[in-house]
């Protein structure tokens, strides 16, 4: 079969491999589609070079068919599925505590584990969910960013009425304001990127764009209150500096971007006004059962996030692609198709 | 009457005054014991020179007597009473809300309104809470910043068997030491001041001292889990750096420090470990009513936290005392006393 090799240095190589053997409690998937996610690119980089395997496949954000399941698993081959890519011990204190998603032992599938970026996936069946028929395979590939978005405005509580500030309008940015919009919230997106920016005015949302002063915005747009809830999604510094500045009296920072260095942060913003903020990574299953929801009923809308699908042999150019910037939201590897 | 007036450049001056005439709905106090607290050395050393006017009484951290009351009011002449220092709009949205000690237009008695550092004082009947007799002058001074310690412990929801670290073993430390513990918690104190620390290890608190290394103490103390709650309370900036590594998954940090300038913070381990910072600042009513009551009661002691009692005339030194730190823990200013 077909596989991508992680070579470090920037570079994938794309190769031959023997398809994996399934154990007892997996299945082998066919992939059909894998996103190229910010966690991607940071691997790309070298920033995770000590949590990658020299030659690993990478890829999380994934949609594929069932090839072969055990008839104990509850799957049968050609259903579509979605995987949560995810290993956890069940032991440490994490797990006790209901947070299996941070486990002190997590291992991730597409980053310490071998991931989707090849073309047959073995899987154990338990991290496995049906996609509706409702969506179609781009759609399907975008469940996963989908569920980061569910969680990250579940766990900041957004309600109705709250006026909700996004930092970035990358694809989880754009993913969250949406979420955060069918809970009733009153969204605006800062983006710079005059080609994103495009994008989430046509998915029908509030852009501060280039040019625009946020800090006076927000102070306009909340009566001077400050926002309830914000999320930073950049990784920018500048967004970390006026983060503290424009949320109100027991609001709520949530920081969902990775930030490789310690940052300048205004502490006495946090205890004058008693903001919080949490971080927040990944997802429960609640998060993904829902995002499928949400975009089976067409309540989010996935497909317009795509602007390129290349085949696995393009792996290289999709990730410099979306590595530069510019004219690029999602760029989703397509592994049923043939450079 | 006597009074202080704040000069600035690091000045008091100590001069007469005509004694204050209450208002329909004020009490007017006799003053007894005033502490001078951290925020006091803010405003000492210039920081908050913007929110006091030149000539301004400073002073909330108070003890008094009833001097004239009207009899709407409540209060009869001669009983002792402590002073919830908060003047609130009672309309802006933190009122609103219901954190109305975090008023947007919040005026604090003894920083933008005059404060205790005089013989008498005028205040609104509304802000006085009676003091048990159980309770000496000197402790019932210090009920305010228990108050600010219980506050902080209520915000950051400390529960038994919590494994709780407070970096900094002032006063304010000191107290949010003995709440957490009086709740079941497993409490540490980081502390590098000998003299601080003799005092917290006479009250049976648990001291990581000069020469121990925090990092491996809170590992091994907890299992390699980190701790469950810390309390940032030195204002310096090495607390700031440390305090993220210490935290476990789902940890809460508590920011009761004021920082006045930005500083650099993890933000990767926010995102990794799914932490909580939030900003802890003053008080409501129950904040207090539980400080009196934890005071009264003798489950928290107060009278160890007390290292010096000076005469008004003798501010000017209290104030250069406490901030040259050394051996020193909480100055009282006794204005019941002369020079």
């Amino acid at each position: 079969m077909r596989a991508s090799f992680y070579e470090r240095n920037r570079r994938f190589r794309i190769g031959e491999a023997p398809v994996p053997a399934p154990g007892a409690d997996d299945v082998l998937l066919r992939v059909r589609r894998v996103g190229i996610c910010g966690t991607d690119l940071h691997i790309f980089q070298g920033h995770l070079d000590h949590r990658i395997p020299l030659g690993g496949t990478i890829g999380h954000e994934t949609l594929a068919e069932v090839a072969e399941a055990p008839a104990s698993s509850g799957f049968r081959p050609g259903e579509r599925v979605v995987v949560e890519p995810l290993k956890t011990c069940g032991a440490c204190r994490a797990c006790r505590m209901g947070a299996a998603y941070l486990c002190y032992r997590l291992r991730v599938l597409g980053v310490e584990e071998p991931g989707g970026m090849q073309e047959y996936w073995s899987v154990p069946a338990a991290r496995l969910l049906r996609v509706p028929a409702a969506l179609g395979d781009d759609e399907a590939a975008m469940i996963e960013p989908l569920a980061v978005a569910t969680h990250d405005v579940r766990r900041a509580a957004v309600k109705a009425s709250d006026a909700v500030l996004v930092f970035g309008g990358g694809p989880i940015g754009a993913l969250i304001a949406m979420v955060a919009r069918q809970r009733g919230a009153r969204v605006v997106v800062s983006e710079v990127n005059p080609f994103r920016v495009e994008i989430l005015r046509k998915l029908g949302l509030e852009v501060v764009g280039p040019g625009q002063d946020l800090t006076s915005f927000v102070e306009t747009w909340t009566g001077g209150d400050g926002a309830d809830v914000v999320f930073e999604v950049t990784g920018n510094p500048a967004a970390v500096r006026a983060m503290t500045g424009v949320v109100r009296v027991w609001g709520t920072i949530s920081m969902v971007a990775i930030h490789g260095e310690p940052l300048p942060v205004d502490l006495y913003r946090f205890f004058a006004r008693e903001l919080t903020m949490h971080g927040s990574r990944l997802y429960s299953r609640e998060d993904w059962e829902e995002a499928i929801q949400l975009a089976a009923s067409g309540t989010v809308t996935l497909a317009p996030l795509v602007s390129r699908r290349v085949p696995l042999e393009s792996l290289q150019e999709g990730m410099e692609e979306a590595l530069r910037g510019g004219p690029v939201m999602k760029v989703l590897i397509d592994l049923s198709a043939r450079a």
